[in-house]
């Protein structure tokens, strides 16, 4: 096994790697900016490098300063986490061609993947469904009557040149479609400048549902099920689940293998995410595959017993799955909250210091942080401080164990979202677990704060 | 299910018991001495009453006060947690004559367990092996040497009036029986002024290995396996593990149907250990029954997946045990290091305020504690602050693992045995699996402090 790791990350992450590698027995190399001296991870691991200012671009993101931490300490391998530089390929190769290893695929591997169109050109020879739609500019309402008729409504037409919820029109059936389209190209070139619109099957209530898989350098990939993600904020995940309330077994089946057939399709090795939006009739389409560790790896850990970020590095150390397709199963259910430094409601940041840090205890309860009592929040990195995790036998206990423990926890001198975790997993939509990617937004918006 | 149950403990099994509650949508009722005003389980609970001064026979073990805190409190049931009333049988007869619930097993079957001389003879008559030996006093040369030779060498000649180490012969052949036994005896006379001694077969490495049991209102009772409880000093365990190391499928067969056999015999209800000692032939031997839940709990929960606490309340309810023998399997090992704050090695106790609480994280990490930053450790009560609790796969990583969240653990302001627990984590005799109940004492008294 490797002797030392170096961790290229900061934050909760750089501790949950820094940990998993105590447990191996293996030495960590923590890099830490100027802001970050007195970091959690920084005073964890058993060697520390000081890689630059607090800018991001300075330190965390500064290729040459981590491969010359990496140098300075002899760390055989790189773990990237997420974030900054974990979906680089460039780094990657830069790591590999240097005699080191990275933890994470190959860069090629991330190439595809990272490239929005050649991803979906290898999903679709996969045979992983992608949102139906056209392939790429409609001219004329004929092309968009075959199209719609294909995909079925309702659709959505969209500019090209949009975006942020402008230039698109939902369209229910054919009897508006020619007028909708029309309109929409109007609409296109006088606000765009751009008359270009393309057609795709509208998914009215998607979930945001997501697959982990898990593959090694000997051809095996397997997955360990799904994570169901649709409590967002402007994109951003705020509690993940596993598994989804919402699957049949026929369904998980389904939408695991497709996610294992997209990390085949590109020979994916370690630890990844095929994140799909599922429609309410339960079908399902690719959006895209994130090639590394992901914040809400902890619920899939718990479910299932794998630890991924240990799977990480034996994979990346040559070794192969200890466990087959047939081994893994689902125990019972888990949940992750997201604790941000930022408004609960207004989300505004909350950098600052953290007079009084108090982590909930007891049964079933995980907390993955970098806080500690009088810790300085820098203000030039995520907000987010940490994750607190339960699980238990079905999803109701589990919504209780969390309740509990969010109320233990005590965060004093910053702001933080325990408060917006307190009212939804109160909330009886989240509680009856019928929801999708637009009911938190939804909900805060109606909120009477 | 109850609405409301008070909690005649305090510390951090009171907690534990709160938080079940909680998870359980149970109200929770904490009584508190005055000294424990500020305590943790007095702020976690719903309601909570002072029961009377410091001084735990004006307080926790005042059955009237607590009686009148149920009454005032409109509560339904009363769980004793562990030490305190837990198994005084008086107690729980005047809980249930009172028309509340004991959340514990029937008075009788604490009756008998309690008393050494009615337990045995329940064991023999079902049984469950007892260390061999004489039955009462023994008079003549003679008969010791009968008993010794059923026994099996070595033995033990003990004086009855004897205690603490004092009065004891072990003998390991026949060749000095008679010599041993009339000195023995006339020591005994002139030491305690009563020459009457018994013989017991000696054991001269036993494990203390325990079994927990469970059972219902509606006769079924399963075990849970074993607890290895070796590791001692002064009769008060400091590190459990579950599963032991020691033994055999077939060993463990063996000694868990003695202990479901042990509990059938006075038809327990409830979660109930049986202690055994294990001699280095793997025989083993009946010592006691706790009616009452553990300490060391949690390492049986996180093999079993059980959730004892919530079970101790389930069945007190009336319910049926939701699982049968079949389905309960040991998954990976367990490792419970007891907190307790006094000096390292020399045992002293150390009372005062906590500067500083930081407790260990991360993936099967479970910290069951009463403490807090400001927490006062009132001079009063158990040295017992908290227990840190860690799974893994196998016994090799469990312990990596428990080095690595011993190590993250922050206790500042009073002096802990944190210290003892990293040097003994690291001692190849323990880390071998290989040791008995005389290891930790042997192994502290070679120390050079």
């Amino acid at each position: 096994m490797f002797h030392k790791i170096l961790i290229a990350n900061r934050g909760e992450i750089a501790v949950r790697i820094i940990r998993a590698c105590k447990e191996m027995g293996i030495r960590s190399v923590a890099v830490y900016s100027e802001a970050d001296r007195d970091a959690m991870h920084t005073r964890l691991a058993d060697e520390s490098v000081c890689i630059g200012p607090a800018p991001s671009n300075q330190s965390y993101l500064n290729i040459a300063a981590l491969m010359a931490a990496a140098e300075l300490t002899d760390a055989e391998a790189i773990h990237p986490g997420f974030g900054f530089l974990a979906e680089n390929a460039e780094f990657a190769s830069i790591v590999n061609e240097s005699g080191l290893v990275w933890i994470g695929p190959t860069p090629e591997s991330m190439r595809i993947m990272g490239d929005k169109v050649t991803a979906k050109k290898k999903m679709v020879d996969a045979g992983v469904p992608l949102v139906p739609g056209s392939d790429g500019a409609v001219e004329t309402v004929e092309e968009a009557r075959a199209i719609a008729k294909e995909a079925g409504f309702p659709i959505i037409i969209k500019a090209s040149a949009g975006g942020g919820g402008r230039g698109m029109k939902v369209v229910h059936s054919e009897t508006s479609l020619a007028n909708a389209f029309s309109m929409c190209k109007s609409e296109a070139a006088s606000c765009f400048g751009d008359d270009t619109v393309f057609i795709e099957k509208y998914l009215e209530q998607p979930r945001h549902i997501e697959v982990q898989v898990l593959g090694d350098t000997h051809g095996n990939l397997i997955h360990l099920f799904e994570r169901e993600c649709s409590m967002q904020r402007n994109n951003q995940k705020v509690l993940e689940e596993a598994p989804s309330a919402f699957l049949d077994p026929e369904t998980r089946e389904k939408i695991c293998a497709a996610g294992v057939a997209a990390a085949a399709a590109v020979d994916y090795e370690g630890a990844g995410t095929i994140e799909f939006l599922m429609n309410s009739d339960k079908s399902f389409y690719f959006m895209e595959m994130n090639t590394r560790i992901q914040v809400e790896h902890p619920v899939t850990e718990w479910i299932t017993g794998v630890d991924l970020i240990e799977w990480q590095i034996r994979v990346a150390y040559g070794e192969k799955l200890a466990f087959s397709q047939e081994n893994i199963k689902i125990k019972g259910h888990a949940i992750e909250c997201r604790i941000n430094a930022e408004h609960p409601f207004k989300f505004t940041p909350s950098p600052g210091t953290v007079e009084l840090y108090h982590a909930p205890g007891g049964r079933s309860v995980r907390v993955d942080s970098q806080l500690y009592t009088g810790y300085k929040i820098p203000p030039h990195y995520d907000s987010m401080i940490g994750k607190v995790i339960t699980h238990a036998r079905d999803r109701e206990k589990c919504i209780r164990r969390m309740q509990r423990a969010i109320d233990e926890l005590v965060i004093l001198g910053v702001t933080t979202n325990q408060e917006l975790h307190q009212r939804l997993l109160a909330n009886p939509g989240f509680q009856s677990g019928d929801f999708n990617i637009h009911f938190l937004e939804k909900w805060l918006n109606q909120m009477s704060l």
